[in-house]
């Protein structure tokens, strides 16, 4: 009885967003209604596009209409988006005519457009109004525009956009100054169907609060402001972490993802360099006449394949990461090369001093490697050279050839690079003992 | 003499941009000097904070100080802060008194504190002017005002924040009201020593453009707009990136950083996994006679540890990342181990299965694998099992262990959770190949 009674008690906001992720949809929708408005509406607004159109989804059909057309037109086209295809038409038909046609307008867009992060309401002004007129028109229209504003757009007759003005520069100008005379000509603009993630750096660098949309001919089509480009960092930082620890992204958080879909995300490229590596069982058979020989050559083997593998993580992870920001593009390849050769050949000697040195210690004090220990520890110096500057090189250029080839970079992932690393370093460590122990071990 | 004549003539702003990594700092501050004021002005606010150091450090003094006045007190204090403890006195005497005052308040801020992202000025009112008094102060101080502003803070006399009054509904709001009936009350507040990272949690969740800075006692500090956030999200980002790669965080753009300098940043983590690594070989050379007796069983071993680091890769950084976007708390250990046993069960299974299917079909093909074949290959299936169970285990524990330690998860980097896996990969597999080959091939 008394469970029941408490379940009727209205949960507080915070309440609320610390155990949404744990209740059931019952649960949340009869939590949510018990909200008042206008922290109903707070915490709305927080809820990523997902759960908004299952809020919605959840709600008796009158209410459904009322909390659709509270968010703005990129908001709405988001959550309609999220909700799927067999909802869209039923969703659209909830919202006023002209909202309508701007939604459709925005879902025209592909996802990862700037178009699809635009929003399509602004201030406009004639460049030939005064100030005080502008002013006035403003105020007028406040209730109308986006939540949060912070330029007007000046447009000519053809809806071209010729400046921006600050709004805190309208407050402050003379009142019968012409808006032409106080706008900033020549805006950075964002054509409509630059990539997200371009979006983002140009937000990065230029600490902008908003920036205009336009056409292939300069005509304004909307906004993109800030708060929506926080997510899109997130977002294309969490796509790049996922694919580059080798799981496809997974689109949805940890915790939330059911488990079958969660596996098949990993499964695949789990398998795929499973088969990729299935190839150095193929190089070692290649070599089983030297390994049963040699035996003390095998003791090395997952030392030396993984160095190379750490080191091909870390140049991958460097290139990747330094692409995503901006910082490094195709045509610098030959400048990161030179680099990684030199960091290959550095970091390479000091794991080869440290790795002979600890063969003839520990052939003093165990006496465990024979009497030919002084080959086999070159050998092994030799080849931790020659793997860590390959796992660096491949690691470094694998980006840029995805890239070049049309593949997003981060597919380059550190266990594929490990992988591809590991096949070729058996093949550097058994050639340098050949070299090397030849007419001794071999 | 042509080149000398193009030296002189002024780069575009555009071109600036474009070339300003390649140009040494000479030229940097002969192009910056070039340009038309207010492009200077966008061109400097769109540099980091360590560029502007530099490029104020190259301006005759005079011009030092109307450059480092222009910016408002956040961003001077990231700019003192950037240019080293030794430029700092001089710096902060070129500000004029009351900004000194803020400057020297935030830099007492920790660097990731929400403190060091807070601006100290923001609109304040009075809860009991009218709306008319409030836009008419507010048009007043819209040039003393931070570049951008979307809500006015009410403030009683003790300054704590009572409310807070979006402008839009200022702007929209009769005449004759008071200020306390049109703001909200209970606003989300920044306490002054959250982290950055949870204050970027906020913003990506909320869509806020600004939040107000609070200390213990309720009394507002500053506010931190939105713009800040997104530097902020692509650093940490970027930082737990690399370290998930092996890397220390490198703390500059790839290109800018100096070779010895970054060798530096890796080589540790290298040397250190390479000792970590070296464990293989006392682990190997404690089944050297397994291996004698049966070279096979040296075939397999790198397939078999790079499965389990490449499924603790796939572990560590799911969590890591689910850590770091909030979604995955120290508390949410037991629900993570749970999902990761049946995943890793799941994804061990596959592999075994097409792991035990390529042993068979190559015996069938080739009889490079003798006549205890289907010994090897349960053998191998089986460790399989084991292995990725373990690599999915240890690499989703790990930042839990980190973390509850008071590390940064992120350190738990995916070569770190191949080598950990590696060992105990290699122990695993001798001991299952004692276990199904004991009489038969061992």
């Amino acid at each position: 009885m008394e469970a029941a009674t408490n379940e009727k008690e209205p949960l507080s906001l915070g309440e609320i967003r610390e155990v949404w992720p744990l209740l059931s949809m019952v649960d949340r929708i009869q939590a949510f209604e018990l909200l008042p408005r206008d922290e109903a509406e707070d915490f709305f607004f927080g809820l990523d596009a997902r759960e908004q159109a299952r809020v919605v989804a959840g709600l008796p059909p009158r209410e459904q209409r009322s909390w659709i057309r509270l968010l703005p037109p990129d908001d709405a086209a988001d959550m309609i988006q999220a909700a799927g295809l067999e909802k869209r038409e039923p969703l659209l038909a909830m919202l006023d005519e002209p909202t309508r046609l701007e939604v459709l307008a925005l879902l025209a867009y592909a996802e990862d457009d700037a178009g699809g992060l635009m929003n399509p309401r602004y201030i406009r002004l004639r460049p030939d109004a005064t100030v005080e007129e502008a002013i006035r028109y403003l105020r007028k229209q406040m209730n109308e525009l986006p939540r949060t504003i912070h330029y007007a757009y000046v447009l000519d007759a053809d809806q071209k956009l010729l400046g921006v003005v600050p709004l805190r520069q309208l407050f402050t100008a003379p009142p019968l100054t012409r808006v032409r005379e106080v706008m900033r000509t020549n805006p950075v603009t964002i054509p409509e169907h630059m990539d997200q993630e371009a979006v983002s750096h140009l937000f990065a660098q230029n600490h902008f609060m908003a920036l205009p949309v336009v056409d292939a001919e300069g005509r304004m089509k909307g906004i993109v402001t800030v708060d929506d480009v926080v997510d899109v960092v997130q977002e294309e930082a969490t796509e790049d972490m996922q694919k580059l620890g080798g799981v496809a992204a997974l689109d949805a958080p940890y915790l939330q993802i059911a488990l079958p879909h969660m596996i098949r995300k990993r499964v695949g490229w789990l398998s795929a360099l499973f088969l990729g590596e299935m190839l150095t069982a193929s190089a070692m058979g290649y070599f089983e006449k030297e390994i049963a020989r040699a035996v003390v050559l095998a003791l090395f083997i997952p030392l030396i394949i993984s160095s190379g593998g750490n080191s091909g993580s870390q140049a991958t992870t460097l290139v990747i990461r330094a692409m995503a920001l901006g910082q490094v593009r195709l045509r610098d390849w030959w400048r990161v090369v030179r680099r990684e050769f030199l960091a290959g050949i550095g970091l390479g000697l000091v794991l080869a001093i440290i790795g002979f040195i600890r063969i003839v210690t520990w052939e003093r004090i165990f006496h465990t490697y024979g009497p030919h220990y002084l080959g086999v520890a070159a050998t092994v110096a030799c080849s931790l050279v020659g793997v860590v500057l390959w796992g660096t090189i491949a690691g470094s250029m694998l980006p840029f050839i995805l890239r070049s080839l049309g593949f997003d970079p981060a597919s380059a992932s550190a266990p594929f690079v490990a992988t591809l690393v590991d096949v070729s370093g058996l093949v550097i460590y058994f050639t340098m003992a050949a070299l090397i122990l030849r007419g001794t071990l071999l």
